[in-house]
C-alpha cells in the first residue's frame, strides 16, 4: 500500500459532486415548506464538508465488487442522517458555529431579532424561536434520509428487503448507539476525570463516531454483495468503525492543538467545553498534582482566559497527552487496515487504505 | 347508520389493547439506552391517549376488506409518530403538562434542579438539559416508529416494496405537511385577525391535523387492498383526512369551553397563548368595534386574569364562535361520510361511521 494523498482527494471530490448533485435535486428540494425551512434544511450541505461519510460509503460498494453508483442514495442519505444530529446537536452544544458559519439555531436567532420576519423579538424569545425552528429543520431532515434510502429501490434497483434492513438499522441501532454516545459525552463532562478509563471514554467514541461510519461500510458492502450473510461484510464494517473511532481520536487532537481556521471554531472550545476527551485522560494520568491543579482549573471553565488556554494546551502537549492519542490512533488505523486482508485487492480497497492513512496525517 | 358509542369504544378498546401490546414489547424497549431515555420514550404512551389514529388506520384496512391485524405496526407506527412530534411540540409550545401529566422536557428540568441525576443545575441550565433530553428522546422515537413500519414487512408479510412507499409518504409528505401546519400555527398568533380568512386557517387545520388521519385512512387501505392504486384507498383517504379536520376544530371548541381535567391544561390556554382558531375567527367576524377590543386585549395575553378569561369565553359563546364552528364540522362530517358510500356496508363501515359521529359530539 503506497499513500497517495492526491488521488484520494481526487476520487473523494468526484463523489463528493455526485453526492451534492443527488442531495440538491429539486424533486427533494421542492418538497420544503416554507421556503426559510427550504434553506435551513440544506444550510450544512451548502456550508461545505468533505463528504467522507458518502465516499466511505461508496468505496466499500465497490470494495467487494459492487457497482457504487446503485449505492448513492445510501450514501446522499447517511450525509443527511449525519447532518440532522449535527443541526440538534449545536442546539444542545449551544453552537454558534458551523463550519465557520451560522449555526441553524442562530440564524434564526439573529433573524428574529430583527425586522426581516417581522417578527422583531425579545432577545429570549429569539433565542426560544431559534431553537424551535432548528428542532423542526433537524426533524424534516431526518424524514428526508430515511426516503433517501427508499429510492435505493425505488430508483436504483436494490432488493426492497435489503432496503428495508438498512433503513430498520440505520432507524434503531445506529440511531440508537449515536445518541447514547452523544449523551454519555455530556454525562462524562460532569465527571471526575479520575473516574474515567481509557476504555470507557473510547466506548463512547466508538458510539458517537464509529458507529455511523461501520454503518457505512456495513450498508456499501451489503449493497454491493446482496445480503447482509457473507463474510466480507463484517469485515468491511469492523474496518471503517475503526477508522471512524480513530478518525475521532485524531479530532479530538485537532480539537486541541489545530488552527482556528480549520476547526471553524475558536481555539481552546473543547477545553472551555470540559471534554473529557482521551488527551485529557492521558495528560492527566501523567501529570503532578500541581499539574492536576493546573488542567481542572481550565476544564469546563467558559471564562478561562486565552493565556490560560495556550498555557493548558503546552502542557497537555508536555505530559504526553497528544503523542500517547496519535499513537493510540496510529495502532487502531493498523488493525482496521488487517482486517481487509481477505477483500481481493482493488483500486476500491486501495482507496480505502489510503483514507484510513489519511486519517492519522490529517491537520484538518 | 345508527350511532352506537357503546360499540366504538369497545371495539377502540380492543385495539388500544393490541397497540399497547405490540408498542411496549421487550425487542423494543431493551433498545434504550441509558435507562432514563428508555423511561422518556415511552412516557406519554403510559400517560393514556385513546389510540384514535392506530384504530382508524386498523378499521380503515378491515373497511376495504383487508386483515386488519396486519396493519398493527403500521397503526403502533403512526401512534409514535404522533408522540414524537408531542414531545418536541411541548418544547415549542412551552408546555409543562401533556394528558395531565409532566411533559418530558419539563420533567428531565426538573429533576436536575435536584440532586437526582447528581446534577442540580441552575435554573437556567436546567432548562436548558430539559429542552436537549427531550430533542433526543423525540429523535430516538422518531427512528423507533420507521423501524415499526419496516416490521410490516419483515414480521408481518406485507410486500416489502408497499412498505418501503408508505415509509416514505409518512417521511416526507406527511412530515412536511405536518411541519408546515405547525409553522402556519405559530406564524399565525402573531397575525392581525383580520388578515386571516376561514379558507387559511381550514388549510391549516388540515396540515397540522388532517394529514396524520388522512395517511391512517390512506396506509390502513393500501394494506387491506395491497396496492396504493384503487379507487377505495383515496375514498378512504379523503374521508379520514376530512374527520381529521373536523376533530381539531372539535378540539379548538374544547379547548375554549372544555373542563380543565378533560383538557389536560389550565382553561383559558388557547387564549392567553393568541392560537387563531376558527371560534376566534367568526366570533371576531360578528363584533362590533368593542367587542373587538375585548378580544384582542385577552388574546396571546400571557397574564390575561381569570375573570377576563371567563367573561372573553362567554363573548365568543354570544358571538356565535361557537356555534358556526361546530356547524361547519359537522357539515365537513357529513360530507366525509358520503364518501364511504361506495364502499360495501361492512362492521368496519360502520365503526368508522361510529367515530364521525363521535368526534362532533365528543365532550373530551
Amino acid at each position: 500500500m503506497l499513500p497517495n494523498h492526491n488521488t484520494f482527494f481526487d476520487e473523494l471530490k468526484k463523489r463528493s459532486t455526485l453526492i451534492n448533485d443527488y442531495i440538491l435535486d429539486e424533486r427533494f428540494i421542492s418538497c420544503f415548506h416554507p421556503e426559510d425551512v427550504r434553506w435551513a434544511v440544506t444550510a450544512y450541505v451548502r456550508y461545505g464538508g468533505k463528504r467522507l461519510r458518502p465516499a466511505i460509503l461508496m468505496f466499500s460498494c465497490g470494495a467487494v465488487g459492487g457497482d457504487e453508483k446503485i449505492a448513492i442514495p445510501a450514501a446522499a442519505a447517511v450525509e443527511i442522517f449525519h447532518t440532522w444530529t449535527l443541526v440538534h446537536d449545536d442546539i444542545i452544544d449551544r453552537d454558534p458555529l458551523r463550519r465557520g458559519q451560522t449555526t441553524v439555531h442562530q440564524h434564526y436567532h439573529d433573524r428574529s431579532l430583527k425586522d426581516e420576519d417581522g417578527l422583531r423579538l425579545s432577545p429570549e424569545e429569539a433565542q426560544h424561536y431559534g431553537v424551535s425552528v432548528a428542532i423542526l429543520t433537524g426533524d424534516i431532515q431526518h424524514g428526508w434520509g430515511i426516503s433517501m434510502m427508499a429510492e435505493l429501490s425505488t430508483r436504483f434497483g436494490v432488493n426492497p428487503e435489503v432496503t428495508l434492513d438498512l433503513i430498520n438499522e440505520l432507524d434503531t441501532r445506529v440511531l440508537n448507539t449515536l445518541v447514547e454516545g452523544e449523551v454519555l459525552d455530556i454525562q462524562f463532562a460532569h465527571r471526575d476525570i479520575e473516574t474515567l478509563t481509557p476504555e470507557i471514554i473510547e466506548d463512547m467514541l466508538c458510539k458517537k463516531t464509529g458507529a455511523l461510519y461501520e454503518f457505512c461500510g456495513r450498508a456499501g458492502a451489503i449493497i454491493g454483495v446482496g445480503t447482509r450473510d457473507d463474510p466480507r461484510v463484517d469485515a468491511v464494517a469492523q474496518f471503517t468503525a475503526k477508522c471512524g473511532t480513530a478518525f475521532q481520536l485524531q479530532d479530538d487532537i485537532l480539537g486541541i492543538i489545530g488552527k482556528e481556521e480549520s476547526l471553524g471554531k475558536p481555539i481552546g472550545s473543547d477545553l472551555r467545553e470540559g471534554k473529557r476527551t482521551l488527551v485529557i485522560y492521558y495528560a492527566y494520568h501523567n501529570a503532578n498534582d500541581r499539574d492536576k491543579n493546573r488542567i481542572t482549573s481550565v476544564l469546563g471553565n467558559q471564562s478561562a482566559s486565552d493565556e490560560d488556554i495556550t498555557k493548558t494546551i503546552s502542557l497537555l502537549r508536555d505530559l504526553g497527552g497528544i503523542d500517547n492519542v496519535a499513537m493510540r490512533a496510529k495502532t487502531m488505523i493498523e488493525e482496521a487496515c488487517s482486517l481487509l486482508d481477505d477483500i481481493p485487492a482493488s483500486h476500491y480497497r486501495d482507496l480505502l487504505y489510503q483514507w484510513a492513512d489519511f486519517l492519522i496525517q490529517r491537520e484538518f
